[in-house]
């Protein structure tokens, strides 16, 4: 892991840029002699790991006293994407224009970047656990259908924080089932591209007891700011 | 308003019981010199005004810096119950054990319960507000089927919990597009006696703008203690 350039903020916050390989990441730490609970922070393919709201949400955390990693994954953010996957991206804008179903398309285009985004993610945590100011425990929060991959493969994971509007993949789906560290999943009410009932059926499906789902009125970027609030309380409860 | 009884607890809170008229209830108000917000909490009719649970989380807002009131409304709590409302309950019993449909026997129930409720709820809140060391604004916490009659009827309500594990006649299920103050919807994933989808339709139907639903997995009697954290929060947003 290379830090290729570093800014302290205004609150004490180190906010670094990281490659690990090809694998460009962010990492924030706070100000803290302890070493720091650690939440991986991934996002939808289609953002990159500088959007704005992604950003302020990660300070956030930071802020509460948490290290914060996020990284574009193969295929997603500013990484370079495969042929097959903008060829699926074509065929999806196609089809939506059309009118007709998407979930094979969707299958065809996210099963693969959950597939490939899963081991760089667990080499990125590798990287970061060896870190003197980072400790643990191991939180994850935004994408479902990776969160699930790793919720299930990577035991030092502990709570996870899913975003409801994304395509989940059929594997992640079945896969939902075994997941048991607590939950927290946030759904928006009236999303446009994802099926409410979809999610309310995940929610049903996840295999852990101590789950907890939080829906507001809205589309898929109107989540209000009190749901980070409310997500930390979360982390804090199960990473502290 | 007479004030029958009074104690002072360890937290400086000043717990009262009165009447007012045939209505008994229990105020509890912070250690504060300026006039305090206000919530209602209002239980279904089975439970007492002193069931422990309730206590503890009246206990819980006075000490977030609320006045806390709540009654036993007429059929409610301690309070006789008519004839007719125990002919209900006869009814509901043998229903339940022959496997019957319940809707309409709840209906002759609850309906007349929350038609009864409200007046007397009213009469309280005027005379809460009559009370110096009580201010504004109002909140509204508990008993979905009244809080619904109440948040339409009574616009000195400004913010509103409700608790999805209980029968909604029609009439509060028809008013519930009419509701407009902040809501905040807690709902038992399992809840044995409350259908999930009808819980979920009630907070589609609701006419408010700002509208969270929180689910956590669990039957009637499993809520977390961190609702209760997180609805004092909901009440900081809109009433301090």
């Amino acid at each position: 892991m290379q830090f290729t350039s570093e800014q302290r903020l205004d609150d004490g916050i180190l906010e670094r840029e990281f490659t690990l390989g090809e694998i460009p990441g962010t990492l924030w730490t706070p100000e803290s002699a302890a070493p720091a609970p650690l939440i991986l922070m991934a996002h939808n393919n289609g953002l990159p790991k500088a959007d704005p709201r992604l950003v302020a949400r990660a300070r956030h955390s930071a802020a509460r006293g948490y290290a914060v990693a996020t990284i574009d994954a193969a295929g997603c953010g500013d990484r370079p994407r495969s042929a097959a996957a903008e060829q699926a991206r074509a065929e999806l804008r196609r089809a939506m224009q059309a009118g007709e179903p998407l979930d094979e398309i969707f299958e065809s285009l996210v099963g693969p970047l959950v597939e490939q985004a899963a081991p760089e993610w667990r080499a990125t945590l590798d990287a970061l656990l060896s870190l003197p100011e980072i400790g643990g425990p191991v939180g994850y929060s935004g994408w479902t259908a990776l969160g699930i991959r790793l919720a299930v493969a990577e035991p030092r994971i502990a709570a996870a924080g899913f975003f409801a509007g994304g395509y989940v993949p059929h594997a992640q789906r079945e896969e939902a089932r075994q997941v048991t560290v607590p939950l927290l999943f946030l759904l928006q009410w009236d999303d446009e591209g994802n099926p409410r009932q979809r999610a309310l059926d995940l929610f049903d499906a996840f295999g852990t007891k101590e789950k907890t789902l939080h829906a507001n009125l809205g589309g898929h970027t109107g989540t209000p700011w009190f749901e980070v609030e409310d997500g930390g309380r979360f982390y804090d409860r199960h990473l502290k």
